[in-house]
């Protein structure tokens, strides 16, 4: 693992590395990490952010106004980058596919099959790296994300029962099955045998299984992206499991990243009531 | 004025806004207002938050955090470029000079002259623009800034005397008449007659004036750019002066804006008591 960068931050200390990804098939991967004050004394527990189509781990890093009240929590952030990138790693003109656009699956279909596995790398190889690194509590770990991220934080927490303690989204794909966001994707990545896709659909896990902990989602009212989003399926499939969860849609809000700011400080206040309950 | 965009943000409205200036010799200028929800029943109290090199109005305007704390004061904030931009606008190879470099000062000297008016865009025109289209109390103003931004902060603040209640900066270019930020620029902008620089050094000007109100900055000790701000020029100048004054070094903080957003919250706490006095 190597260090690009680390900055005094709220009292901690905000880092950015990267490292090889074996999952990713050698892919240079680059991840950021909040420590607060608190993880010079020992473990602390930790919040994932996924992030959105486009994005790296830079923008809501530098965006989402998180690190303010992750370190009044004495919460980790980590912030992992969107898919492989780099030299030899397939992409596609689109914004939303390839590159910047690894939906948290695990490719099984050509061009992207050697590299697009982000499922195993945020579930499986990404956390033994950031374990072994820093001072964070493995007991302790809560999940979010927006839009695209908001899907994979659903997705991985109901997928991984008992990893996370909560789970959050801002603006999440809540039903990529039935979804442009979703549906061109699936296809590209997994193939298109559907059923191949049931276990990366919030709104089709949360109808089989749920989710063992409580659940927040926000969604602007205003958010341009407001039919690719779905937020009506998974809202009745929260309705008929009844799954302990808080689903709000905020008046006049959009999908960028000052709608996240504004609702982070109370994402963070959610989940640290589960880490530290 | 144009409206570049409009974002719900913590309850208000964060807005991106273009208009041609005239002080600026006709160039097209982007600005970022952020009104708190009070806003809409009546005018509110404004900060200015001048950036540093290389910056526009986006930088601070997404990195810095300021929404969150001024929305709980109630505080509107106006963030302007740095520079004058576009084709026939003068630039320089170098990022510390030219189109992101303006050091809010009036150039005399081509070929800047024409457009390189920051001083009075920023005292003059873009006010009588914002009191003009938003619900801002022109009668309660404070004024902020980073590096080359708090350099133009201190500056105004001290040039105008009555226009601001209070004045911060984070890492501010204290002392550029001795710094290589501020000898190559004044040169270059308003000739080799240094009595035309004088009006611009946050240190003489505070030896000379001072500033009627309370003064506030923060710069970190691994600041990388520490020994062209100097520091200890404006500290010299403001105990022989017995300013009210509050001058900060923060252990381990660099230049960063994960620098302003950790102290983002004390400053516009400190412009609150001043501006709600």
């Amino acid at each position: 693992m190597e260090t690009k960068s680390e900055n005094a931050c709220f009292g901690g200390v905000q880092g950015v590395y990267s490292h090889k990804s074996q999952v990713c098939g050698g892919a240079e991967m680059t991840f950021a990490v909040f420590l607060p004050a608190e993880a010079r004394d020992g473990p602390v527990p930790v919040l994932w952010f996924l992030s959105g189509l486009t994005c790296t781990h830079e923008n809501a890093m530098t965006k989402a106004g998180a690190q303010a009240w992750a370190a009044d929590q004495g919460i980790a952030l980590v912030f992992p980058d969107t898919s492989p990138r780099g030299e030899g790693v397939a992409d596609h003109a689109d914004f939303d596919m390839g590159q910047g656009a690894g939906f948290y699956v695990n490719a099984t279909q050509s061009p992207w099959s050697p590299h697009f596995r982000m499922w195993d790398y945020i579930a499986e190889e990404l956390p033994a790296l950031v374990f072994d690194k820093f001072a964070l509590d493995a007991g302790r770990q809560a999940i979010s994300g927006h839009s695209m991220g908001g899907h994979g934080a659903l997705t991985l927490a109901m997928g991984l029962p008992g990893r996370f303690r909560s789970v959050s989204a801002f603006s999440p794909i809540c039903n990529p099955m039935q979804s442009d966001w979703g549906r061109k994707q699936f296809t590209g990545y997994l193939g298109s045998d559907e059923t191949a896709w049931e276990a990366h659909d919030a709104s089709l896990l949360m109808a089989r299984t749920g989710f063992d902990g409580p659940v927040l989602t926000d969604t602007g009212t205003q958010d341009q992206f407001y039919e690719l989003l779905r937020p009506e399926a998974l809202a009745s499939a929260v309705a008929t499991r009844r799954q302990e969860a808080t689903l709000r849609l905020q008046p006049g809000y959009d999908h960028s990243y000052f709608f996240v700011a504004t609702f982070m400080p109370e994402h963070i206040e959610f989940h640290a009531e589960a880490l530290y309950a």
